[in-house]
């Protein structure tokens, strides 16, 4: 058998933890040997869960360690950059949570670092892993309905999140959209234009905070076709995730999973489920498939699933949405990135 | 163009009347010449809502009337046997509603009297019309499944008939059943035994008029292939009506249609309509398609898709049901009907 | 019983024979008096196959006849101002198949004509009468999911039309999408402004006919809602006519109606059938519906379900998508005709 | 936090993995200490696979070792009544896979000697932990439908399992309709009488082993609800296993869940998802939840959610079913087992 791999985690908040969950408990052939946290606390209590031996609120210390071959960076977004540029120049491989950062110059300098020391990024974009959207994504690039024409992503939260977030989210297409984001790129291709428009329906206080909640973005791919993603911030049946795709010869649809199959019916109809309310139980199994696939890609020396360059299109997306929103026009994204090359 | 087919209806009761309009509006080629009814008032009303020459109370006028080239019989049951043996004498076509009579031998003697005038007799199972099963038939006698091994079939009402016409009725078997016992034999083949269990458990006034009202019946096909029918006088959410067959090949399913496609999505989860209630709006399409089918019987002179001898198999299943219910084992159909080819 | 309405019908093509029949077969208390086609042969044709008493090739005849109540106009888009006005002129109440034309101030001298008059005008958007749509409505109008906030239609055509049709058709907004701009402002209200792009994917002489194939329309509602329309002229599975609706309480949706409910399931797992291909057979039942509306507006002098104005603001939101998709820019209704009171 | 529960696994097959794994991953406060297999190959790759400090051959070893609290019985059948009963005599509370045995006075004895020990016994029938059945029966007992009065169990394996096995199996009502026997119990509680009829439809070689492949089982329950179950040993399509229940308010139904909720349309229809195909992947979380619900009978010293005596009433069920398609009637249960206070 293999030697393990040897992880170190960089922050053990809500989604640190839930990585090194699956990693401790489903992906084979791993070893989280340390946790960082800028709060003592959260480190050593991970720690003690899940038995890692070692328990800092320095992550140069994971950085240093010789043994540790790879980092998982969950920190709060404007340390992103940071800290994948000191992983690089410690040769550590690295698994990012999206986005990489809000600020372009700073993402191109950390994909510079991690190009130039010849190691592994993977973005955190879970989505791609999900067993729905992975089978649609066989299923299209098998063929079966030829060339796609149309793609329409459908995406709402069930609820939205507090103020003091949104207040720092960089606004709903950088924070929330940026999904969608990447899943088109994934699915359809490199995207050309983007025209967004939005409201605040949801709740006053979002538009206070100079945010949308409810938003629809018009795609126009390199390749003709074209997409659109609506957003909301709260849908009260759940976490509502579907993708359509119409092509030449057919269309697929992934639609949600349902969190149990029991239906009651009556004089009043059919009842069926609500959807998975949190994003930790609607994405469980991808958020596990992400961890095997980072693990996969370090250790046969390939090119991760979601590539640093992944993580880098769909903030020039994000950004050319929310020009379009405020100059209420289509913005091509070289209008935001001279230097892409679409 | 052909000449009309002209068709004289005798019986103007709720299902007369709906075969006499679908006939009128969606039937082309033929013309409703004459309606019996032994209420008068029910003749007359019909003939002037559809412009029907003719009304009578006697049935034996439209008989006689040389002009006429078939006829409906929607009459009570116990009046089939005696208006199918007097109009196969008068030369008549006939169609008649299920079932044929109770008793076998008034069948076999009416079934004689139709093939002996060399006469088409259609019996009314309207489901075989019905484009859901329609289809699926279609599809298992096209191979879809390869070799049928078991059939279910769901069949519930949405609320039970008045305890006066339970008394009458011949039992659920006869009643309600019998459908089903016709629908098992379209779709697999002839049955050899039957199987029955019941419970009272809608209305314990259905058991003091010595029925049941929720029924289990297993079905031995001559085949080899292995039947199960569920019955039950109520169903809150409708009218359920589904078959199932399983096969060496897969399986095929015909699922209830729904009233309209509109889905309401809240907090409790996802809510789709109720089930059409009423029989007549069910198989809204089936009774069309079944006159349709009779009259292009008639017209080509060819054996129409419910044959005579089709209305006396269920009701041969049907008291093999009832004995194996009073005596509690499974019947032979040879057991009810010796001379039965099987 | 009252007095028939008497009906003449001016136009005797495709969706006038549709109209006929259904009058004559499923709209009781009527009368189809008279045909007029400029093609002589087809209001032969069906005069006799309806038994119809009159069959002209001037529609002033019927215009002149004192005993028409009615007209249905289902000529082509450039005569409907001119009959309208003629219609309106002669005392008739009309019936006016969509659009009411493709010129703006025809349809305002067309509508001030018949307001006059005193007449009833209502204009042939069957989907309204749809039964799936109608109950979304009444769920939506009863507030089952409170204010809404984001309308999705999904409209496509199994093929697109000829190539000939497409170059008079006033293009994909005003032909295809005005069904579904009609449909946003039934569910939603009044919209404000219109965001259109589109690409050439079906067929590239679509491109050279100077239309578009595949459409992604933004609506902005005068609500503060949001709406999106995606229109194909091409899917291979059928007509795919699907809508959202997301609210503050929840969301509705009205699915496809399919033309028969068998599934069949083996290795390559669950197949059900494609959806209905002709638009006939998917509005099969919203035709007549929207006939007997029509019908019992003019029987008792209410307002029809869609009254004339509603033949102007679908036209006017497919100028405004037509000079966003020219322009690459959002446009408001007002900047089409400023005289609209949104 | 509570001392962990020291917990002994014998028999390391297929189940036995399995749980161990479960154990391990997913299901907190809990230690696997040893493992016993009869084969020392598979106890040590096991317990080197998952850490477990210490595998035998002999499970006695195990039973002998003070520190544990608790084993899990996964062998062969035929060894399960004598390890119960050595294991009530060490102490040790027990999880036992079904059935537990195919002898009734072993399984009394083992009853007993765990009753008079004072120990817990839970019995694996998984299906109860499936939150798919789950919710229906939390609804049915919620009292969503009312009383219940039909209950239909599907319950068709993907393909046979090796003749070699068959021929051990006890036959068909003892291997697989034992599942279905004990969910009918759950749901609706004890039954009364079975009428079973079989057929050997799938492969002639399992009738050679004096089994069948194909049945439908006729329940009739104590409180007068009829109930059928369809069992077959081979469907194309997955793992099929549905549950539906009809009541006096309504109905509840259990659909299969599918690997993934991708769609292809084409004008073939719309494709969905074979089942799944391994009871493995299908019970996944059945599974894990059966396991967590074993390990807090244990350690809050609760009647386990499928008790010792859960395991003898599919067994008695089983062999009345057995005695049914011998003897081709219905079988009391009493007339198995007299003793039984039904």
């Amino acid at each position: 058998m293999a030697k393990k791999l040897k992880i170190g985690l960089i922050g053990a908040g809500r989604i640190g933890r839930l990585h090194a969950q699956n990693l401790a408990h489903h992906v084979p052939g791993v070893e989280l040997c340390a946790v960082a946290d800028v709060i003592e606390e959260a480190a050593v209590e991970l720690s003690q869960k899940l038995g890692i031996p070692r328990a800092t609120t320095d992550y140069h210390e994971l950085l240093k360690d010789p043994d540790i071959d790879a980092v998982l960076i969950c920190t709060s977004t404007d340390t992103h950059a940071e800290i994948i540029k000191a992983a690089a120049a410690a040769g550590k491989h690295i698994f990012c949570e999206k986005p990489l950062a809000l600020d372009l110059a700073e993402i191109d300098a950390a994909l510079s670092a991690v190009n130039e020391a010849g190691l592994i990024l993977q973005v955190g974009f879970q989505r791609r892993f999900d067993p729905n959207f992975r089978r649609l994504k066989e299923l299209l690039a098998g063929g079966a309905i030829g060339q796609p024409w149309l793609l329409k992503i459908t995406s709402y939260d069930p609820a939205p999140p507090p103020i003091s977030y949104i207040r720092v989210s960089g606004g709903i297409f950088l924070d929330m959209t940026i999904h969608d984001f990447d899943m088109a790129r994934y699915l359809i291709g490199e995207v050309k234009e983007v025209y967004a428009t939005g409201s605040v329906l949801v709740d006053p206080e979002i538009g206070k905070a100079e945010d949308i909640d409810t938003a629809v973005v018009t795609l126009r791919f390199v390749s003709g076709a074209l997409g659109v993603i609506t957003n909301c911030r709260k849908a009260t049946f759940g976490h509502d995730q579907r993708i359509e795709v119409l092509g030449e010869k057919g269309a697929l649809f992934a639609e949600n999973p349902l969190p149990h199959t029991a239906v009651l019916a009556d004089e009043g109809g059919y009842r069926s489920a609500p959807l998975h309310y949190f994003f930790v139980e609607r994405y469980r199994d991808a958020y596990i498939a992400e961890m095997a696939a980072f693990v996969e890609a370090v250790r046969e020396g390939k090119t991760p699933p979601v590539a640093g360059i992944d993580g880098k299109f769909p903030v020039v997306i994000g950004y050319a949405a929310k020009r379009s929103l405020e100059e209420r026009r289509p913005v091509r994204l070289t209008e935001v990135d001279p230097t892409l090359d679409i």
